[in-house]
């Protein structure tokens, strides 16, 4: 009855013990002479009214701390395996799955990921008496390859050594095809560039799509475009990642400086006949893969999309290229396109971005 | 990448042949000289706009079909198995189970439903050219084993012989708890009769609470209950069945002669506070399990509820208790036991239904 998946980083072959059932860090720590031997069940559920009102990164956010620091918890106090309920918004019965990390001072347990459906089951049961799991867990983490970022320029007409990046990431979990993470980021970055050289319109500086490699688990790809350009950062003027999937476009996400904020108002003109004129300026990351540039001081970007239903889907089996809308992606690639544009256009760049302002 | 399940009724180990999509019966007949030694996959989507409009078995009717009728269907036509896309309104990837039928004129073949996801990436990749699959389906048909109808009385104070069946059923799909299908069903007529006692409502006529073995897979439970009373169905005075799910009540379905709907107005009365107050009046079957009864006559009742989700859930592994909302229940409960009570308690039962009005 119990659907397993997801999360796995070590391996369970027959282990069997009794469960646990938490719902938070804290409600562990309330019951951690009972941890020992146990098999620790996170039963934290995704706030999907949070994601209903815009916020479903913030949900997102509060539930996943669990997949990735929940196991070395349950494991300080003795537990032998810990699972998460599913992180997402869906009630279909599918597990989920991402990154987790192990502590170096906790021993590594075995950890999944339960459907949402089956962690309320298990929860429903242990609030009835002991519950006994039974678990085969059979990962494999191959060790790693060789692996590239895909890059491309549209030369800066005045400019060509400064850039600006417009990107999305390459990889995604083997749950599915990936439509919505990254698919669809790849896509409207490379869909960008297209229209701008359909249209003919070269800017004054570089525009370079990136296809990330490894966002999902390790960030390798943005590590090592890091590492090549760290002696040239005044090279790269601003960056722009879509990574919150595909849906419709309402505007754009800009983490820049408080007196930047005017100088995008020709963006938003520009996207009035679609709609997506909304900016949303933030401190700190817009995008796991731009983030080591960001954190350098670069300007941030992303498109802003309606993301109330990407915990549907994210990371599970069911992020499949029929989630990604025709009409919605091609508006995505309006906004990448309309705001790669203008900032390797704009005849000065845009401030650096003060660390503390990230 | 392609997640099997389903429908399955004859084993295939190992069998690997070209895919022929179709997406009707008529496609099929059009395309009849392809399908010899392939695999005939029916893409067929759930109409869940018509779902969305009040008619999801309508929907479920269209769909359905080709999971019933399409083995044999490819199997006239020398295909060596079938595969449908899974019958139902949802995008997660779930694939989707139900009885079929072999047809006594065509080859047994295998059968079995790919998710609606995977079925049309199997008609995106058939559009590009020859696409193989390997099936491997590991049904099995155990023997027949004795099973049992569960039956409960309210004894009638004045006419106890005379009986109002109030109904769900007690077998489900085994890919998940069968939940709304129809665990809901069998609750809710369970509480009608307990509400009618814990308010010591002791009607004119007995109040009989039947869960139906065997409704899935050959309705023999309500063979058995028809050919155990088929001499006295004078008795049997009128037929609720609850078997659209958990859904809000919206009122209730009635199976009636014309004259008949008027004298229902007290019950829709009675329901006004809970604003369940339609009556849909349709002729033919309201119920599987009532329906030998309603097609000899007996007036046939169901509670009207909101199907547009029922078919997200359907016989998928999704079928969990957590879909069951318990103010949408207790509701259903309430328009189950104002309406057994009510057919229960009139002077004169509502008149016979002719036969082809059923």
């Amino acid at each position: 009855m119990t659907t397993l998946g997801g999360s796995v980083a070590t391996p369970a072959k027959g282990l069997t013990a009794q469960v646990l059932v938490v719902h938070s860090f804290d409600d562990l720590q309330a019951h951690a002479a009972e941890a020992n031997g146990r098999i620790v069940l996170f039963d934290k559920a995704f706030d999907q009214d949070l994601a209903n009102n815009g916020q479903a990164m913030s949900a997102y956010e509060q539930a996943v701390a669990y997949r990735v620091k929940g196991a070395s918890a349950a494991a300080r106090l003795g537990a032998v395996a810990s699972l998460i309920r599913s992180v997402g918004g869906a009630d279909f019965r599918l597990p989920h799955t991402g990154v987790m990390h192990y502590a170096d001072d906790a021993p590594k347990i075995p950890t999944a990921a339960l459907s949402a459906e089956d962690a309320m089951m298990v929860g429903r049961l242990a609030a009835q008496g002991p519950v006994q799991m039974h678990l085969t867990l059979t990962p494999q983490t191959l060790p790693d390859a060789d692996s590239h970022n895909v890059l491309a320029d549209l030369p800066g007409r005045e400019k060509p050594d400064e850039v600006v990046l417009v990107s999305g990431h390459l990889d995604s979990w083997d749950l599915a095809q990936g439509a919505i993470d990254d698919g669809a980021g790849v896509t409207a970055a490379m869909g960008a560039v297209q229209v701008l050289k359909s249209l003919g319109l070269q800017a004054r500086r570089t525009i370079r799509v990136v296809a990330w490699m490894n966002e999902e688990n390790g960030s390798g790809g943005s590590k090592a475009y890091f590492a090549a350009n760290k002696d040239k950062l005044s090279s790269q003027i601003a960056v722009i990642e879509s990574d919150s999937g595909a849906g419709k476009p309402l505007g754009l996400v800009a983490s820049v400086t408080p007196d930047s904020e005017d100088k995008l108002a020709p963006i938003t003109t520009a996207l009035q006949p679609i709609g997506a004129t909304a900016i949303d300026r933030r401190e700190g990351e817009v995008g796991a893969d731009i983030s080591p540039l960001q954190e350098a001081g670069v300007p941030g970007f992303a498109p802003l999309v309606d993301t109330r239903e990407y915990f549907f889907y994210h990371h599970t089996a069911a992020d499949t290229l029929d989630k990604v809308k025709p009409d919605y992606l091609r508006r995505q690639v309006a906004v990448m396109a309309v705001l790669a544009y203008y900032l390797a256009e704009m005849p000065e760049p845009l401030p650096r971005v003060p660390a503390k302002a990230k």
